[in-house]
């Protein structure tokens, strides 16, 4: 095999190594040329395509490091045996797609959606400020790897926060930044050992029980009255850990009261390494009195893992949560050896930091909880006037409320009725992890997206809609 | 109880009705209040204190709002049972301190650290430029939840770079984006489900490692030869997935020809839901030919589970990577119903597209390229002229090397050497999973973060301190 005939063209866009190599590649892929067959030398092979020797020398190095020819030492280069070669030959033609015009046009006209935050809520100016701040005066070290717990600064930021707002007093050490807490609570889930058996409310954040399922987690279900999770189901069914939301339960809305609260704590210092873990989702929306606060801030024992995120109170899609963790189990994880890297990204974190420390966040709350306040006052209005066909709960709080029919009318007829009529309404039994039995009679309308003008027409819809 | 005494300040910084709430609070949380004591109707507590009634409602309602006292229809007020009250009394001072002084003083003046990128690698200005356009110019919806894998935007974008550039042809429907492989090895577990016995090669990077050991995988540990892992060990061990980084092995710097490559793919089609995790975590370095194909590329049948990362490209800190999933574990996940929210925000998802999208990235690559390449040639050169002392490998790609003494050296005593002299080199041994029974005597050199004049410097130290 001394007279490789290979076809160089000089006006090919390929330089001419690169040639010889697709030239011989093919050949081998083609079975024309075969395992063990010997190559022409470099010298020869250039000389034969009046070419340099280091042109040839190039191809065969590719080729030597792909693994399609091997250099035998004295001897010169060999096709190498392949175990059957599989090459990708279709060449996939991406759809020219503009990622905006694919979402489908909305089934509904209104959506009392319960995620989500108000339109124009995002304090964009601000977070631009901050970012050319961020991204012009800080050094290049903010651009290598950083804390796997979060940067002090982020984390000395959310402590300060969390004792004036939140009364809980925490080191900055016992805090985890986290993207979102169906990531922080997968992390939690390798921190506190896999043979937890959990215990959740029914109806519950449907999110976090799949996230603790699809973990392989143990869920017990457990009763729930009007003032929260029923401590005496928890002993009887044996759980060593508890997911509770006390500022305001989602979706029932209910606010624990304090003597509940206490009687959780007390559940859980009965015994060695029973938690709480605290999702604080939404205490930042508080539209009477001032905030309740966090379970965590009583907990002396160190027994309440407590939950706080930004996605509620700034943007969902800002990806920033956090994780307290009593010290003993922030000494556990870091005892570990190995850490999962932080999955915030720096500059996000040192903006969300300025953002903290400068003030804007208070004030961001301030403008937030009148946007909200308003919203909430006009559905509390609107629902008022419809106490012959539903009663309402979980107002005061949060963004969303609790309505139960009180006509007979049945959550399917509801969200069915809604639905002729244009409008998105979410049923309870949605977010239950254990079915009931008698027919359900509760839906849940969530209004921080809702425009004030579209909370009336959808109102004075339902209202004529729901009647019997 | 009806002569609540409450000594209200009219210049105190808190209103009337907190003062109220406040003393109430306080006088429950020492027992001076006891349970079931009734407090005074707000009407008379108002006319003794000569203030409006709705004052005295507002903190009743707060009282009552946290579970100090309880309304009892046309009775009044009564002060709850407490299962023992636990408070935060201790207020925290946090210590003024700076993140930036908290670094100790690095105890090594060189440090050829595997980890972290070039000084002044990070596209600052590109960067900047392009997180101002997509903060002024995306609308609203930029800030709401996107898509639980990653937006449409950057999955095509990162589709259209692994096709040019790794060969891999897939749908952008099969990329997931995450914050990093940690992260990404955390969902992909779930994904493949939890009873995989998975086999890494021996030494590996320990980081994946570590992930995998703590969700609770069983890892197999197997062999490595010149041309990565041993095949025949994966029969024998039964493992039904293996993690393999053919581009450039890490530690060990190996490329896997293309003759093990087809191996491997043979040895997953043999058997039904065997997998191979392929991370191509440095694959953009290489200074010899072209890149080779990345794995995936050869994969036909969907066996490869593709692993790619921003990281080493662009930066640690920016927190994206990408994992491409054949079509059946894709559909799986999608069938699950719940599906883990994205952990990048939907900022820097969009940064990162217009970063691809308008060549940014090639540009980058190109100039990192040339960066690292020149640092690779000087270490090259400096390790020839030591001939003497070490053989070294894992060049022409990646931004670390493999040392090996060939003068009686021991590993320990060269990281020993080393240190002394104020150069931290890193031992093979740290990334052994399993310890091997003779002496280590090979050590790494990342040269990523050194400057062209610190090479220097610690090379030629090297030189002189390695002499036996």
């Amino acid at each position: 095999m001394n007279d490789l005939l290979i076809p160089l063209k000089e006006d090919s866009r390929f330089p001419m190594y690169r040639q010889i190599y697709d030239h011989i590649k093919n050949e081998i892929q083609k079975g024309k040329m075969k395992a063990g067959e010997k190559l022409p030398s470099s010298r020869l092979l250039a000389k034969n395509l009046c070419i340099s020797r280091s042109t040839v020398d190039m191809a065969y190095d590719q080729l030597s490091a792909e693994g399609y020819i091997e250099a035998v030492p004295c001897k010169g280069y060999y096709v190498c045996q392949m175990e059957g070669l599989y090459f990708s030959t279709e060449k996939k033609v991406f759809p020219e797609k503009n990622p905006g015009q694919e979402i489908p046009a909305p089934a509904y006209r209104w959506d009392f959606a319960l995620n989500g935050i108000a339109p124009g809520g995002f304090p964009q100016n601000t977070w631009r400020k901050l970012s050319r701040e961020v991204l012009s005066q800080e050094g290049d070290s903010l651009f290598q790897l950083g804390d796997p717990c979060g940067e002090p600064g982020i984390r000395l930021a959310v402590a300060e926060y969390l004792h004036s707002a939140r009364g809980v007093d925490c080191d900055p050490d016992q805090i985890i930044i986290g993207a979102g807490n169906d990531y922080l609570l997968m992390l939690l889930w390798v921190i506190l050992g896999k043979n937890r058996k959990i215990a959740m409310e029914n109806p519950t954040y449907l999110s976090a029980y799949y996230d603790l399922v699809h973990m392989g987690c143990q869920i017990i279900s457990v009763g729930q009255d009007s003032q929260g999770i029923c401590i005496e189901d928890l002993e009887k069914n044996g759980a060593d850990t508890v997911y509770v939301m006390p500022s305001h339960q989602f979706p029932m809305g209910m606010v624990m009261p304090l003597k509940r609260r206490m009687e959780l704590l007390k559940w859980a210092q009965d015994q060695e390494k029973r938690y709480i873990i605290e999702d604080d989702y939404d205490s930042e929306f508080r539209y009477k009195g001032q905030p309740i606060p966090a379970l965590a801030g009583f907990d002396q024992k160190g027994c309440v893992i407590y939950l706080g995120t930004f996605s509620k109170s700034l943007a969902p899609s800002v990806r920033v949560s956090y994780m307290v963790l009593p010290p003993a189990l922030m000494e556990a994880y870091l005892s570990l050896g190995h850490l999962f890297s932080v999955t915030v990204s720096r500059t996000d974190q040192k903006i969300l930091e300025l953002f903290l420390r400068e003030g804007y966040y208070e004030r961001h709350l301030n403008r937030m909880r009148a946007v909200y306040k308003n919203k909430h006052d006009l559905m509390v209005r609107y629902l008022k006037e419809m106490s012959h066909i539903c009663a309402f709960s979980g107002e005061n709080a949060g963004v969303h409320l609790v309505l139960r029919f009180c006509n007979g009318l049945t959550e399917k007829e509801g969200i069915r009725r809604a639905k002729e009529a244009g409008i998105k309404v979410y049923g309870v039994s949605d977010y239950r992890i254990r079915q009931v039995e008698k027919e359900e009679n509760m839906v849940l309308l969530g209004y921080a997206t809702m425009e004030e003008k579209d909370i009336e027409e959808a109102m004075k819809k339902l209202k004529e809609i729901w009647k019997i």
